[in-house]
């Protein structure tokens, strides 16, 4: 076993910044960079940029050459010991002989963990695992989730005033939270692979549940108009779609999440939604209430979705937190007051006493603009 | 007229270190702090503590010395030039020939601003006015605005959970936020001059409204057990106050606000109330709403308060906000949600539609513990 050095630490840093490149670009697949250092010298770079393309240690290594040869290769990810759309990672390090792989983490995937690390151990090459695993695990949490538990890594997203409100009692709520923060929650959206909606917001607000956001921003996160949008998920227990909703016109696909029951008493309704091009999916439910675990297993099992964002209003935000299954809040929060008779965050019944809150964890708290970011995470 | 220079801005920090060692045992005075230097180096240093103990000047002039001639003095506030409990320190300063004088800020009591200032000038000593004035100013606030404007700082605290509630529908509230938090709030009761509540909250949790922290925090604070409790200001419209109330067998004064009517109308109750050593004070009132400048006014002009703060429920909080005279907003914000049928942070009649919402700035986010606590200015 060999020990990981200071040098490790900043080549494996530099591996990560490059996967951080790949973050809203990757999906399914999760985000990964490579070095490759010899002598000293950094011979390679490469992060994998999106599905169908070329692995982070492929393009690292076409681009050392023969320099590959006694080089070390950083790779935030195991390498893979799989034939996919690409030839094995594994494989490309052994044939061109570097010396020594050192690995952040290990495939999260359990019918492979392990594998990428043990092909080339076998080839007589050093391996060390574990180098700044705990930041490599981060960039990649949904892919993680949803290879550990079939699950998305869901974020829920609440815009709100100081006061804990996020609209009017008529309704109205454009804008409560400025510009910065509007801008981060699209790119919030570009990040997802599938945003989660109510039917209720869709009948007040009439949403597009689009990424808006400029070329110029869009090519930072390294992607375009035309493959920028998540997959619209609209929880629509009783087939309420109106069918001229504004974001059925839009780019992106929209799936409508409905009940069994519903489903298998309205055939004329599933036809007309059918007709329109609109996805339907059903699924467990319970007086009226979708089962959220469903909803999300579907996500990730079918869709391939590694990360869920859910932007509703109180009720389904509600649902969502006592489900258990919201990994971490990010709440944006204006500096503005909206009294008492504006709604809520969260409708969350049966909590009535100190011993009944639901307590989370700050995890971060950051500026946008005017407003403040407080992102927490459930309490396990 | 001298430049600023960079040792200028150094020493005039070290005054400003000094001077907040005072911040919270010098009321009604303001928190002062000098420091005298000759050749480069450090001969004297004063801090003031505690109204008719001596002034900053008088301090480090005593420690400095036969040192102080031909010294450069730093102070954070306009030298006094009028015979108080001690003799001026303007003469103090002259006497003892120093040889230039930088001061942060003038006198804000436009009755003898410029006065002391003027008084070294004409002993031929070179004074530099303004050196790091903002930071010295942030730390009289209080002082400034009692003297400019005969109202004290106000500062109103809240503790709630993330979405926006103190306390749930039966009332139960203890404890919100954690234990560094409500250290801190204690810390901010020791600075303030008066604490204001409203009879509900009397009421409901019958509050002891004292300073609870050791001696070793007191110390650190310049206090003793003796001399940290503010007054206590309940707002009592209709005199509801039971006179078994905690507060009233607990160190610290109580006063308790009335209005003219309920005063006029109830001279027994007023009677009990005065034999039980608790004050009272009649202001102005409409529809059983005590008005809060009144009440501010009187605590500024007669009790010579400097900084008030306010803790209350929703009504009384929101009457504050709702007045203008509110200064600052401190919101220390659990990681928890309470739901929507828990109690809001403000009631604020009449805000119907976007355009009403109380805009307000985030000074500054910090963390106590687990809780986040935002400070915010309100918009002029």
């Amino acid at each position: 076993m060999s020990a990981t050095t200071s040098s490790d630490l900043r080549y494996m840093q530099q591996a990560i910044d490059l996967a951080k490149k790949g973050l809203y670009s990757t999906k399914p697949n999760p985000a990964v960079g490579c070095v490759l250092v010899k002598d000293g010298q950094v011979v390679g770079e490469g992060w994998h940029q999106r599905a169908g393309q070329p692995h982070a240690e492929r393009v690292a290594l076409a681009q050392a050459g023969v320099n590959a040869k006694g080089a070390t290769a950083y790779v935030t990810l195991e390498p893979c010991s799989h034939f996919g759309r690409t030839p094995p990672c594994a494989d490309g390090l052994i044939e061109a002989e570097v010396a020594r792989v050192v690995v952040a983490m290990q495939d999260p995937n359990p019918m492979v963990a392990g594998q990428g690390i043990e092909r080339i151990r076998n080839a007589g090459i050093e391996v060390l695992v574990g180098v700044l695993e705990a930041e490599a695990k981060q960039i990649n949490l949904g892919f993680i989730r949803k290879m550990e538990k079939q699950l998305p890594f869901v974020r829920l997203k609440m815009a709100s005033s100081l006061d804990g409100r996020t609209a009017m009692e008529n309704g109205e709520s454009h804008w409560i939270t400025g510009e910065e923060s509007r801008l981060e929650v699209h790119r919030m959206r570009a990040r997802c692979g599938a945003l989660i909606t109510g039917i209720g917001t869709v009948l007040a607000d009439n949403p597009s549940l689009t990424v808006r956001l400029s070329d110029e921003e869009l090519a930072k996160l390294n992607l375009t108009q035309d493959n920028c949008h998540p997959i619209r998920v609209v929880l629509d227990p009783n087939l309420s779609m109106p069918l001229d909703a504004k974001m059925l016109g839009l780019p992106g696909r929209t799936i409508l999440m409905t009940s069994r029951e519903t489903a298998e008493r309205s055939p004329e309704i599933v036809e007309a939604i059918d007709a329109k091009g609109v996805d339907m999916v059903a699924v467990a439910a319970e007086d009226d209430r979708l089962d959220i675990e469903s909803i999300l297993r579907y996500l990730a099992e079918v869709e391939q979705i590694n990360d869920v964002m859910v932007e509703s209003g109180a009720i389904v935000a509600g649902a969502f937190i006592q489900s258990g299954l919201v990994n971490e809040l990010h709440c944006f929060i204006a500096p503005s007051l909206m009294g008492n008779m504006a709604k809520p965050m969260f409708v969350l019944p049966g909590i009535e006493t100190m011993a009944d809150k639901i307590n989370l964890r700050i995890q971060s708290i950051d500026r946008f603009g005017d407003d403040a970011r407080i992102v927490l995470a459930l309490k396990d």
